[in-house]
């Protein structure tokens, strides 16, 4: 299995996905591939502008990419992908209309079984968890479940953030993973900053990326890696 | 109906349920009340840590409290509760708890034919709320149904802030709350800034607090509106 999970398309001021793409280059190789991508957490513009905008960075860096939106049966088209892309968005609708065109079991065999890379970035990566409990979204619609594609057994918090704003008086991200943690205490959780990804291959994985993870268990202090670390006991 | 939908229970730096007590005590009148307190939104702590924190705070105004947990039947106990106090905490947790128990119905007549007062802050408010999909926080576990209490016809987002910390690439709450309007044409929502509360008397609303309420809807430019403004609409 080849994953390429990303906490966020873009950094703050920068060119949208400017920052992995040669990541993601690296990861799909040099003989140009063709992905599917799957554009369902896109809410607030259509489903042909982000194609548009996903497939203008993919041809910058030598591949391409077709929206599953242009298949008349949505299951045929994962089924016959050389790779899947998720985009990021609303992990929300991305998990309704996942749920809804019944297409875990086909991406989780493509995926698994077949060995297609799997690139996801934000609710991409969030959607590659056991659940969708650690997203940051807000619930805008009824996922219709909150289970996910359940590629990796533990949850990535994406976008993970340290503090609020100045003066917030609200929980922060490590209050709510906490609260997270009291309700699934069997669960690993990273706090995947901004501008870091994680690399599985043939099951092992490492992170990528200058800033630290935040690890996250119940019983256990949350405690920090960088990507010299091992972080294989996450897929155990 | 008289309902008290406060944006969060505590300033940063503050003390806990300090800014909004004088307003509770208005509230609540000056014959003392004993109100039955729903502590479902506490995760990391536990209901009677909970109960005694908001008991404490009451007991300065000169009322007092009683957690639901310590009753049989908890429908009863809505059903004779002189009035209702929804705490903060998880949205989720809260709903998942008010569904399991059944309590939707007993609190609606309660609240909406019997007028007992209703308080809620933070999860207490996004409950009285048609759903929970402007809530901010986590989804830490099944809510058993995103339906709320609907006690009002529009939707709060509590907690309501400005802009991500400086060098955050994610989106925005104005992003989400555009995502959540393009799926849900016909709802206004109140971005509810902290320090600031909504008053619901028979039929009328107002805001109170310092600051500006932001408000949504779907084909509207966002506004703002302050204290001396009219909200009826709202309540349309």
């Amino acid at each position: 299995m080849r994953l390429l999970l990303i906490s966020n398309s873009t950094m703050s001021g920068e060119e949208y996905l400017d920052y992995p793409k040669n990541n993601i280059k690296d990861f799909l190789g040099d003989k140009p591939v063709k992905a599917l991508f799957i554009p369902y957490a896109g809410v607030s513009f259509s489903f042909d502008e982000y194609e548009e905008k996903v497939k203008d960075k993919f041809n910058e860096i030598g591949h391409d990419i077709v929206s599953i939106h242009h298949f008349d049966d949505p299951v045929k088209a994962v089924l016959e992908a050389e790779a899947i892309v998720v985009g990021g968005g609303s992990t929300w609708n991305l998990t309704h209309l996942i749920h809804k065109n019944k297409l875990t079991d086909a991406i989780r065999k493509k995926v698994m079984d077949e060995k297609a890379p799997y690139i996801g970035w934000s609710a991409g990566s969030n959607l590659s968890c056991p659940t969708i409990k650690t997203t940051n979204d807000m619930p805008i619609i009824d996922p219709l479940g909150f289970e996910a594609l359940n590629l990796i057994p533990f949850q990535i918090n994406p976008h993970y953030l340290d503090k609020n704003p100045d003066g917030h008086g609200g929980e922060t991200r490590e209050d709510r993973i906490n609260e997270f943690m009291v309700l699934n205490t069997d669960m690993y959780i990273a706090g995947l900053r901004e501008g870091t990804m994680f690399l599985v291959e043939d099951g092992k994985i490492s992170m990528i990326g200058d800033r630290n993870c935040r690890i996250f268990k119940h019983g256990i202090e949350a405690y920090e890696l960088s990507a010299k670390d091992d972080f294989n006991f996450l897929m155990k």
